[in-house]
């Protein structure tokens, strides 16, 4: 049952692509290592995780969709909108890079939809509250997934930590945004449907900077944060990526053959 | 606990591989629909499928390396074996085609898969009883969800069932090879650590033959049908594929960064 009254829609909307843009933008730069990771239970372990993303993400973007009342569904969502229209922030985005850079993004990234997980588990939408209940198992592994090879580059080998901490500094100025709530977020906040970002902040760094810690890595100095991503304003790896993922079902509309 | 004395270790090294093999080429064919499937539900269980199919190969090839006993491992015998010692029939390294390419020889595949894993639940090989064990439920789920698409493909549009059609004509030559029994096959079927897939053709055949028939799809009549890949003499599709799959691996040896 969706508990928002028709008014909320527009805001309930807007939130829900942005928590399922999360998901289907990092599932599908996870998806990019299949069959190309250098190990093959990492291989399994990678698709895992992305298809758990992916998974969230079609059931998030299905709410979005019968919200929205458009006659649109989770696939039109995923396949047929621009760039422009994607509202993922933009630490998700980011090339795949190496390893390195992956497994680093994923524990920024998996402690932070954890801890929106949790809260959204509480949500006045049950819609809303059962995905997130059932995200909250996934996350809880990707998190843990993330931070064992986080400490395993960092104690690795001078090239495995050189290029761990190349991903931290690289990536840093991309976790900002996450926190960063505005009146799409308040409202939402507001009705109980959704959370607030901000406050999750705290809690974040400290899972993070405990893990990056024990790693021996270092957080750069730079209080210069990136952003646009919520509002639609992404970098060009957005575009180039949508376009690959998006081929195929644009060149069979309606997968109709 | 590996029950085949030394002097079988060969033939069931071998065994295995093919048994590994099949699984990890196949598994990446459908790891190419990583991101790229028309419709979210499909690419979810497509990847799941593929990963169901790598973590078979890497349990069966896993233990074809303890068996072997010299030091490598299974992600040694997937990234840094050339084609020329991979021991999987040809159907699996066929390009992955369109998507009614794919669904077909999903069905042609694992119609065999789950009558050979069904069998070798019996093994005097625990290690291979247990493997086998798991993957009869995997491949219950892959024979029905490609069942359900060949039907669907077959009952839809003129373009589906076309395509479906082509896809049955250029598959089949590709199907026998799956049941010519060689002396690998027959030794490891006399120890009972293996099984001799000859008597397996006439199951296969009533299975696939039923819902290729409720599809409306005709089987083609040419008895010619292709072989080598069990004595590793492949196409040219899975020089290709293992270029593109061995890539990462190769070039970071031990992945030692």
């Amino acid at each position: 049952m969706v508990s928002a009254s028709p008014a909320a829609v527009p805001n309930e909307f807007e939130y829900l692509l942005r928590l399922g843009d999360d998901r289907l933008v990092l599932g599908h730069r996870l998806s990019e290592w299949c069959g190309h990771a250098p190990i093959l239970e990492e291989d399994i372990a990678l698709a895992n995780i992305a298809l758990d993303l992916i998974g969230q993400a079609n059931l998030l973007l299905g709410l979005a969709a019968r919200i929205e009342r458009k006659g649109r569904d989770a696939d039109a969502l995923a396949y047929l909108r621009d760039a422009i229209d994607y509202r993922n922030a933009l630490l998700v985005e980011m090339p795949k890079g190496d390893f390195a850079v992956t497994i680093v993004r994923q524990l920024l990234y998996s402690v932070f939809a954890l801890l929106q997980a949790e809260a959204l588990q509480r949500s006045t939408d049950a819609d809303v509250a059962g995905i997130a209940a059932k995200a909250v198992k996934e996350l809880r592994y990707h998190v843990r997934h993330s931070a064992d090879w986080v400490l395993k580059l960092g104690g690795g080998t001078t090239e495995s930590r050189a290029r761990a901490q190349r991903a931290v500094d690289d990536l840093w100025p991309y976790t900002g945004e996450l926190f960063l709530a505005d009146d799409v977020d308040r409202a939402v906040a507001q009705t109980g449907i959704g959370v607030d970002p901000s406050p999750l902040e705290s809690s974040w760094q400290s899972t993070v900077r405990d893990v990056l810690g024990r790693a021996g890595l270092t957080i750069p100095d730079s209080a210069y944060m990136q952003r646009g991503g919520r509002q639609g304003r992404h970098t060009e790896h957005l575009g180039h990526m949508l376009a690959e993922m998006q081929i195929v079902a644009r060149s069979h509309p309606g997968a109709s053959w």
